[in-house]
């Protein structure tokens, strides 16, 4: 039996119901049981890595049926969300191919020049100077930044690399400009996508989440029921879990039925 | 007749001596009453990009003889300055072949990988996410950071581009520590360097630049005579002049001269 009446579940990915390439157990037999009882699955990342059929074509892998759509990812919402601000605009990308590919497809004229009235920063490990200086460039030219996700640094077996924060953060220091958007998470914004996603309201779903300060802030910030899983980044003594308070912490999604 | 009567003088490069390959008039002959008088001469970069020889040669070049010794940059000072706290220590460095150079001459184990006591970050045109890696992986194994110089842009014929202050921030940002020490102006390591050079105390010296922020709030900040000139980055209406009030402001180093 489900522990909470919501009917839209926005779930995780990384560290909720897997870790690296290892299923979280009881992923699967969760995820079936909620899809059974009539509940709306909606799977969220910050990583603007892979696209959004990679990561479906992943978690079916793994024994998780899910389509691109299921998926909502900083990519998708990035692309979106500057649809809304400035259609079509040209943009400087400091980030990876299918980052690239989304803007693409959602119109936007993608240059390798400071020509552009936006750049775009994203966890690329392909950063450079070079990328560096043209966003500098564009920057003087009266370009507007956006970013996909702020995290510091990504898990990684054995450890973390760096992330989207590093580049921001290079880009904010030689510009003197701050990025006036991060759309992931704790963003409300990849929170509004992913809720029109399931089409319910934001009193009727659950967020589940190894993060505290994104997964569970997100959610509480926008009224949803929060349930932080054990099997990630968080551990249960941190003392931000007593401060922040989500409805639910478990020790992994598998917990999520009685 | 030289204006003000100390014997000890320190000359910013760029933008107070020349500006990229031209040199700004009067220079020459400012310099050579300089020495003929008695006066000593030093000067000063936070450029870490050339050898110190390679200053000199452009001073040669351009009509003002120097000895390398006579050039005082940030790798040197951060080559010293290391040397005081850690003596061959392993390091790993972001930036260019002078500074490898520099603290390999110091003795210092220069090293590619992440198994090092100190991060050296500089102005590094071959920045990329291979170098910030490896900077988070030393930082994740108890390094700490060093940095030659604050600048956030350097200046370039028609522009600027990204200066040590991009490479610190992604550090900074992926690794959530801070850079210790930053040696170059407004540093008072490297004017103290500067001053041992010159042989007098900061009583008896006089430092010129263009820069309001480093070159004079440094000077004020150790008590040595200030003058700004304005043939570089600052202009005479910059509200900061009349607030750090440089005991002379001059159209250019020509002025120097009575």
């Amino acid at each position: 039996m489900v522990r909470l009446p919501h009917r839209g579940w926005l779930l995780d990915l990384d560290g909720t119901i897997y870790v690296g390439e290892a299923l979280v157990p009881g992923a699967v037999e969760t995820i079936a049981a909620l899809r059974g009882d009539g509940r709306r699955v909606v799977f969220l990342s910050n990583k603007p890595l892979q696209t959004r059929a990679d990561y479906a074509a992943k978690l079916t892998r793994l024994g998780v049926p899910a389509a691109a759509e299921d998926v909502i990812n900083s990519s998708l919402v990035l692309a979106r969300h500057l649809a809304t601000l400035d259609v079509g605009a040209p943009v400087f990308v400091i980030g990876e191919p299918p980052l690239v590919a989304e803007l693409t497809a959602h119109g936007f004229e993608v240059r390798r020049d400071e020509r552009v009235r936006w750049v775009v920063i994203a966890f690329d490990r392909t950063f450079d100077y070079a990328k560096l200086n043209t966003a500098l460039q564009a920057v003087r030219r009266g370009a507007r930044l956006i970013a996909t996700n702020p995290d510091r640094t990504c898990p990684v077996e054995g450890g973390e690399i760096p992330d989207c924060a590093g580049m921001m953060a290079a880009v904010e220091a030689v510009t003197g400009e701050t990025v006036s958007v991060i759309v992931g998470k704790p963003s409300p914004i990849i929170l509004e996508v992913a809720l029109a996603r399931l089409g319910v309201d934001a009193r009727d779903a659950v967020i589940v989440g190894d993060r505290i300060e994104t997964d569970i802030v997100m959610g509480k910030r926008l009224g949803l029921a929060t349930v932080l899983v054990l099997s990630g980044v968080t551990r249960a003594d941190d003392p931000r879990v007593a401060e922040i308070a989500p409805d639910l912490v478990l020790p992994s999604i598998r917990d999520l039925i009685r």
